[in-house]
This record gives C-alpha cells, structure tokens and sequence, in this order.
C-alpha cells in the first residue's frame, strides 16, 4: 500500500488525524525536505527520504518501487491533489505497479488556508490558477486566464512567481485589468499556518500590477470577483471578502 | 473572540488539531444538527445550539450575539469558506460587532475529499462552482458555466441537485456538452469520509446527461477537463485522472 498523504498549509496543527496516522504507520516516508522538515516529531525510527523540488517524477517512481515491498507514505504539501504529487503517484502506479493500491489522504489546501487568513475571499464560485507554466504551455494559461477573468468570479493563483518566470504575475494581471475593475480587491498571503513568517497584505488589481514585488514565490493571491470587497473592522482594513448572497434573498 | 470552525467532510479523521481546538475551548458551540452530530465526542459539557438548514443568517447573528458574553465556536461542513458560515458571520460582525474579533479555521474542503477519493482530477488548474440559486440567480451561474465549459478545466459542482432544483444539473451538463467531449470523464462522490455511506461512481458527459439519478444532495459532481482520463487498476476503472504535464517535459 501507498499513501499520498496531503499535509496541509504547515506545521502539524493543520495535518488531519488521517494523514497523522499514515505518517506514523509507514516504514518509509519520502518528500520534498521543506515538507519533511514540518513533520520532523512524527519520523523517528522511520527511513526518511529526502527529494528535491523538481524531481517529482524520479520521487513518484522511487515510492511506487518502494511500495512493493514496505509501508510507504509519500507527503506532499497542502493538499496533494492540488498541484501535488497525487496525479503522478496515480499515473506511474497505474503503468508501472498495476496491482499497488495508491489512497490519496486529503488535507487542507493552500487555497482556503490563505482565504481564512483574508477573511472569507472565495465563498462563493471561485477559479484555481496556476501561473507556473513549466508543466502547462503558457498560450494554455492566457487563454484560461482571459475566460476566468470574464467569469467575474475571485481566482486562487498558485506559483504566482518564481525565478525563472518573474513575469507571469504581471502579465495575468494585464488580462484581468481587461475585464475585472481596476480596485476589485486582491489579498496577498505569504507563509500561511508556517509560524512567525505569516504575514498578508491587501491591495487592488491595479496598484498589484503597478507594483508587484510584494509577491514571493512562497505567496497565494486571491484576486477577487465581481463581488468582492474589502472587509473592514472599524476604520482597519481587516482582509476581503465576498459576500454569499444572502441580501438577494433576505433584509438583515 | 467568535471562531468559524472547519470541521472537514466527515467524521473527527478529518478534523484538524487547531479546528479540534478551537471547539474543545469553546463554551457555546453552534451549527446545523448534521455537523454538530458528527462532533458529538467534543461537546460533552457545552451549551450546544442546533440551527437549521436554510437558517444561516439566524445562525450567525446568533454566533455574533453570544460571542459577546461568551467563546463560541461556529462549526461549519468541508471548509467554512467555501459555500459555508464565515462569509455572513464576518458580514454581521463588521455591522453589527465592529470590535468582535473573528478567526476563521480552514478545513479539509468537500471539493479535495471527493477529488481524493476518484483519484486525482483536480490536479491542475480547476473550477469550483455551486448549482443552487437560492443565492446566486440562474443566469448568472450560466454565464458562468458558459465560460468556464471553454475553459477546459475540470469543474468541482456543490449543490448539484435539490428538491426545490432538481433540473439545473441537467442543465449545466447540456451547457457542458456545447463545449466538451460527450465521453468527458465524470466522476460523482456521495457522503464522502461520511463511513458506510460512501460511494463513488465514474461516467462521462453524454452518459450523466441522459440519467442524473445517481446524483443526490449529498454527492459532489467533478467534471472532467480537457486533459481528464479514466484512472485504471489492472482492466478496472479506479477513478479519475488529470494529469499535471509531467509527459509535456519529461520522459518517464
């Protein structure tokens, strides 16, 4: 048996009992060393196996071999089947070790975790997005982006920046500016539940496209829809939200 | 201090530490009856509030009131910010609680527990969308679907079907099959992590829309993409898969 075991935005108070358990029950874990290292308590006496960002392929191929013959839990950051590493566990699983059973355990995504951080962003439809154009050809996101943002409905942008592509950020902001108002909210979360280096920044699509160098690779923007709003608390700006609905159908 | 607590799709597995916290210190615990039933072990001792489906703003008025005098602990299905209780309660309590403060505890969120449950066909960009129109009108979740369908992402549909609605899935699947392959893969989850009641089934456009009867409220429909296949194990259907772009770049 292997598990992909989703472990959440970061430390241990987000990992569900489900995924705590796979961890401690396995002989074998295997991830990204950034991931490792959050669930340092639960590894002892286990063989770990650090893998580096980028060698996803070698890493799925490494637990899918491993399984054969022990326990093995693969982690994988947020929820694994966002981005993650369930899609190519599955895919190498079904090729290469037809008869391994794969269990994808769910966990908290880096979406909602930065959304509860900001308030309540993406509570009614929302768009996830990645910008990271390495696995998807970039012609492919642009057209999803210029869909996505008539939609008028807020947008979870992933890999938002990164070195090798330190424009994408602003060339989707380009296309939202075509169809969402220039002051649609747009919440920034760096490190959401990862300890002290939680932080969050409110602007709008314009001033984020005038200025972006707010946003880091360990970043989530929410670009908010046509409903969306800041969400104040007294005269502060406590984070944005976007209303449900609910004064369509009653007075409150 | 008024929490809005995720308590995940199911039993206490999905629960996390901090949302399992957060209700433990509570002295008031409110919510619908089918949530708080499922937290049954935590809330020996508490004054425990049932509320009512379609009661919500009731509810977080409630929640607002009582957080006054005392720590409450709002519980919410999935994630509380997505389709649940953080929106109206950070909306009453900006108006009518400026100083209350309001943290919002994400969970594990219906859309990634049935994704994990087919396999993985949420693994790149995606769509999350409700059918119901209590709160949003018709013509905007079709504009919606319009654009989203071309987009050639999967879709995650809450709501799929209601007593009140019982045509809308139908619906959104014609409007599905003006844009996407009739043999799009579709894979519909009921009472996912709810114990026995869990089910899964795997189908396609065409298919689902000429019978819908094996979707009810409590299943979550997700829609395949463009890039979504079947998942197989040996010569059975498992699931669900879009795969990320790994073949786009590597060989393996």
């Amino acid at each position: 048996m292997l598990y992909v075991v989703s472990i959440g935005p970061g430390d241990l108070d987000n990992l569900t009992p489900l995924a705590r358990r796979a961890i401690v029950e396995a002989d074998v874990v295997i991830g990204n060393k950034f991931y490792l290292d959050q669930m340092t308590p639960l590894l002892e006496g286990k063989r770990v196996i650090n893998s580096h960002m980028g060698k996803e392929v070698d890493r799925a191929r490494e637990a899918v071999e491993l399984a054969a013959g022990s326990k093995v839990a693969m982690v994988s950051g947020g929820d694994a089947g966002v981005y993650g590493m369930a899609s190519i566990v599955l895919e190498l699983a079904q090729r290469e070790a037809p008869g391994l059973k794969v269990k994808i355990i769910p966990g908290v995504t880096a979406a909602t975790a930065a959304a509860s951080i900001l308030g309540s962003p993406l509570s009614s439809d929302f768009l996830v997005m990645s910008l990271s154009d390495l696995l998807t050809p970039w012609e492919v996101i642009e057209k999803r982006l210029d869909l996505g943002f008539q939609m008028g409905i807020p947008m979870a942008v992933y890999n938002p920046r990164s070195h090798n592509r330190p424009g994408n950020l602003r060339k989707a902001l380009e296309i939202g500016l075509r169809h969402a108002r220039p002051d649609t909210p747009v919440g920034i979360v760096r490190n959401a539940y990862r300890g002290e280096g939680e932080s969050f920044t409110v602007t709008d699509l314009r001033s984020l496209y005038d200025d972006d160098s707010a946003v880091d690779m360990h970043s989530m923007v929410i670009i908010g829809g046509e409903g969306t709003r800041l969400l104040m608390e007294g005269e502060d700006v406590r984070g944005i939200i976007t209303p449900r609905g609910y004064h369509r159908k009653y007075v409150y």
